[in-house]
């Protein structure tokens, strides 16, 4: 387990990844913005950026031993060559999410949601890291960020649209959607 | 589920509790100061501090909703008149701790070290409240803190020996003590 990474997503004019589409699924907007500069660590303040928002990664919250065993065999790393397309959703759960115990959140999450095992159908397809940002003091509880091949694009919608259906998703009540590319 | 609460802890010549003793018990030591500040959100520079530690609360990360509903029952509030007594333990686990997956750190905490069982034996004598700190980039993962009476202090070096004595505190590789008084 590698320390925790901290992230800044600045939209604005500048960054790797080019915004072709943000759209707001559920609740408060976000501002449009050309670009989305992912970057290491905390930058408070990021010259002509339209926001930002900061997340770290950090120790799974629900996932198994056998889980993560099985994840690790075929996830991914982060940055291939033919990951030109990508994604940056941003997500909050509401108060009753917050309020349940910690294996009332882990039920949902796999038991009713299938989380991990719908999502393991698309990897090694799709590369993903989860940033939290709650206890960070940030807008949003997570920041959750994907690389794919354009080719996958309709796998990822996929997972979005099975994720979006589930149980776990009744209690987000903010989520808005960067699709990027580079 | 109240929003995350933030907190800085200021060791300096100011703050509402006087610093009777502070005990590295593992690991790399603190610096010696008069008086803690536990001061409510962020405050990156405290002038004359001569450490100061950010932390978080959040949603706990292994209590069961049978676990969290004996707690809210008998756990008393931070701020007591009585509670002139208190102690700020800073706590950092090893790599081997956070590679370990969520069930497998749910059954040292709870299966294994009686953590909440044990603790509960304490309640309502001894008020507490974790912050997390790993996730804001800190140099320990948990700030907890306590508040008691003075005639209660007995019952809590019980409770820290017990703790220190399990399974789970193998795991512990970074362990100050600061015991307080106001």
């Amino acid at each position: 387990m590698a320390p925790p990474i901290m992230v800044t997503m600045a939209a604005g004019r500048e960054g790797e990844w080019r915004i072709d589409t943000l759209r707001t699924i559920t609740g408060e907007p976000l501002l449009a913005a050309a670009r989305l500069a992912v970057l290491p660590g905390r930058h408070p303040s990021t010259d002509g950026a339209v926001w930002s928002l900061l997340g770290s990664t950090g120790a799974p919250r629900y996932t198994t031993q056998s889980e993560q065993a099985a994840l690790v065999a075929v996830q991914p790393e982060l940055g291939r060559a033919q990951a030109t397309s990508g994604a940056m959703i941003a997500l909050r759960k509401n108060d009753a999410w917050w309020s349940l115990a910690a294996d009332q959140r882990r039920k949902i999450f796999e038991e009713d949601a299938r989380h991990i095992a719908m999502s393991m159908r698309f990897l090694p397809a799709i590369a993903r890291r989860l940033y939290h940002a709650r206890e960070l003091g940030q807008p949003f509880d997570f920041l959750t960020y994907f690389e794919f091949a354009p080719e996958h694009a309709a796998a990822f919608d996929e997972l979005l649209a099975q994720l979006r259906a589930s149980v776990e998703w009744r209690y987000v009540e903010r989520e808005v959607e960067l699709r990027l590319s580079r």
